[in-house]
């Protein structure tokens, strides 16, 4: 195909193939043509005025005649290399990252802060691709939600036979992808966390398990912990200590729910012995609050104890610590195998299903057995898609022996930061399990700062937690890219002393 | 291709094309052999024995040569036609019906009741084909999630173009996909409702605009209503009514929720005078729990105009009644239109993503600016994935005309039960909103028979409540569907008179 025709059917989708895009806007084939041909851009408005085209507001969608006129008027100018360039950005997106980000400022209930330094618009593994050409290495993974990378051809496949045979069923009835998945999903989980309950969010599990353990302890109390984070429902956040998520919505005092201190098990054997508990849930590293806090194998072990002696239920939240995140060994493919217990729940989510929303409270026989039909019930939870993409996923963290990695990669890692604190006294605790990697810098501000720098150089670092950087790279990461990382590390920190000096 | 290749390959799948498959049993191939020859099928473990091939349990996967042998014995005996359907049968499941329910049964925490009477594998338009190659008409959309069919193309290329692209990306960060849904979503909602907060299921979503009404309000008290059923979360279950999905998880006595009369807006007036709470929300329509019961005109004028008296909060959950399923006049997206009010938060799901998970709580600006960062946050909220299947199924519904046919098929059954009731003195009330329908038996054993007797005339309902048996058929039921329907009704109901006589 020839340069015009292609760069016309970028910016005029056949919607036969590509359902799912608009037609572009003057405004980002200008943005596009200005971050390719640089200064030799042409003033695409100029253009259509010349050839006598009607004028129109750059973020409406160009009609077809308009198309072509741009197309013709680039195609003199550009080489073939960078016509192929303008293509792929306009295909990814063929929205200005200025509209991009208004539509979402001007829509967007603001419960969360808005993100829009990086628009990402095409992953490949550990590699993101933004509206503006740049690309980044991924620290971040969506919380641990993409750690196969951010796209993913074998799911898209296996969801695209999917949505044409049977695209949603209920939880409640029988259907093949599920059957598949039950029969195929072994050796991941401890043997006997086997009956589950699906859900669609991570938080959602979270309350689903607090309602089938309440239902099994036939009371209602539960015991959480300073620092845990578990999501945002009622539920989710009751248990959740940061008082800022509870206290606007009425969940500050609930008589239910009590707090304990992580890492000393005393709290909970009182509440347990005096009756007021028997449900303990717990992450086994603490992550969102308490920027990487592993669990001592002692206060584990005493937890599984307690339990044990009342008959009550260990939660364990594994949504953010699970399929191989914090492995140590190969086929640790959750936290609680690094400690050796077997919980009587564990929540599992994010990168379960690749990308896609799928999540599961996942509980033993006699747990399972307490349930009553009417108790709950999902329209969408564990539907076909879900279920297709659970099975590929989990087959491919197996296949790619992405535990294997974790650990080589985490050593790599660990490695070249307590080098690189040798280097640099910024560097504070360094905490690793896995691949959840924190490490402290001297302030809030330096975090923020440090972000900032590790962008230019191409790092798209996770949320920080006080003064902690956290990286939580996509699992599939390779050796060259922890030592792309590591050289990166250094050049930020080196930019930051000198940052430092200078104020 | 020949017959004997064809019926190997729906054996041994080609997992590069069909990665969301596994190979097929000699159970599941034995169960389609029998289903499609009758009488002539071979007995296929014999076939194995006579070709010494090694015994295996009929429900592990056949091996290549194994289904060699197997499809060389089939194509011997079967016509092209039958070879043919076999293949169909078997590319949709290689699984058989027992072994699928078999594995729900073992794995399922059984919190909701296992319906397996029916296991469908591959929907079109509004008919369900199921496992055992028996065709039915689908009366219940999976509690109107699949309102536009049970399989969707369209989607399918949308959601394969955006997996290979970006698979998933948290609801904080700006994406593009979302901005192409932003963009071109228009005239569904009441226009002052343009303010998203993105999520996976509706009780989810109940839950978080009970959250987001509580910030703004400054007040955790909430008016909920008999009858009402609004999910399963903590949040959302504390405001359902029904006792039995409360009092297992201590959820039964909360002080910040009041029950009121449906249809009777003086106790609300009293709660919002007495300082109690200043947040209502209901169901335009009670589906679950009450049997189909409309609010009345005059209640929910009322309720707005308290709500506007006391800056309170008036959620409409229109999960179920969103998105044409009670359009009384075309354009009639929202149950709220046909009321002529504007609620001040929208709880959408369901059919939103034509059968992908994908739910909001949509406000108007007010309401959305008293939001803070920190007040929520959500990974798949709004994920690439669940803004592609929003902004093709919205456009489909829209381009179908979908609320047009809702009123023509709901007339068209309307004046067929009226005329089955002149017939039939079995049939109580009828409550017929757009394609919400509900008809009364004269009791709940002669739903649970006639049920069955529908379903050997082809005919899925939905779940029944009480006496009342429930249809929510696809919106894109034709004509001739429904006279399909009519008719199987008309039979249903002979076979119940007759089943009545004889016991």
């Amino acid at each position: 195909m020839g340069p015009v025709k292609s760069l016309y059917q970028s910016m005029i989708p056949n919607l036969e193939e590509h359902p799912e895009r608009l037609n572009a806007t003057l405004e980002r084939v200008q943005e596009v043509a200005n971050i390719i041909l640089e200064g030799k851009a042409p003033n695409l408005r100029q253009v259509l005025k010349d050839a006598k085209n009607p004028f129109q507001h750059p973020r409406e969608p160009l009609r077809p005649k308009q198309a072509i006129i741009i197309a013709n008027s680039l195609a003199q100018l550009a080489t073939w290399s960078q016509i192929q360039n303008m293509i792929q950005l306009i295909n990814y997106s063929e929205i200005s990252k200025a509209e991009a980000i208004d539509l979402h400022e001007t829509y967007k209930i603001p419960v969360s802060k808005l993100e829009k330094d990086i628009v990402p618009i095409k992953g490949e593994g550990c590699w993101i691709l933004d509206i503006e050409g740049k690309t980044y290495l991924d620290m971040d993974s969506n919380y641990s939600a993409t750690n196969l990378g951010m796209s993913n051809e074998d799911i898209a496949k296996g969801l695209y036979n999917q949505a044409c045979q049977l695209i949603s069923m209920k939880e409640d009835r029988v259907h093949i992808p599920r059957s598949r998945f039950l029969k195929s999903f072994k050796g991941m989980l401890p043997e006997e966390i086997a009956y589950f309950y699906w859900q669609n969010s991570g938080g959602e599990a979270v309350d689903k398990s607090l309602k089938i353990a309440k239902a099994y302890t036939g009371q209602t109390g539960v015991v959480a912990f300073k620092g845990g984070f578990h999501g945002r429902t009622h539920g989710a956040i009751a248990v959740t200590y940061n008082i800022k998520y509870r206290e606007p919505f009425g969940l500050d005092s609930l008589d239910w729910v009590h707090f304990a201190d992580y890492n000393d098990a005393s709290t909970v054997e009182e509440l347990f012995v005096s009756g007021k508990s028997k449900i303990v849930i717990l992450e086994l590293v603490q992550g969102e609050e308490a920027g990487i806090r592993p669990a001592h194998p002692d206060f584990v072990k005493k937890l599984r104890q307690i339990c044990d002696r009342y008959d009550g239920v260990l939660i364990c939240d594994e949504v953010q610590t699970g399929f191989g995140r914090v492995a140590e060994k190969e086929g640790q493919w959750f936290a609680c195998q690094n400690y050796d217990i077997v919980p009587d729940i564990i929540i599992i989510g994010k990168s379960f299903g690749g990308g896609y929303p799928v999540t599961a409270v996942v509980t033993n026989e006699k747990i399972s057995q307490a349930m009553i039909p009417g108790y709950d019930g999902s329209t969408f939870g564990g539907n076909p898609m879900a279920m297709v993409s659970a099975m590929i996923a989990t087959r491919q963290m197996q296949n790619l022996n992405l535990t294997k990695n974790v650990i080589d990669r985490s050593s790599q890692i660990k490695e070249g930061l307590y080098k690189l604190r040798e280097k640099y006294s910024l560097i504070g605790d360094i905490r690793i399990k896995g691949l959840f990697i924190g490490f402290d810098l001297p302030s809030v501000e330096h975090t923020w700062k440090f972000q900032q720098l590790l962008a230019r150089h191409s790092i798209k670092s996770s949320l920080t937690t006080d003064k902690t950087i956290r990286f939580l790279p996509p699992l599939v990461i390779s050796k060259e890219d922890i030592d792309f990382l590591l050289n990166k590390i250094d050049l930020a920190l080196d930019d930051l002393e000198k940052y430092d000096q200078d104020n």
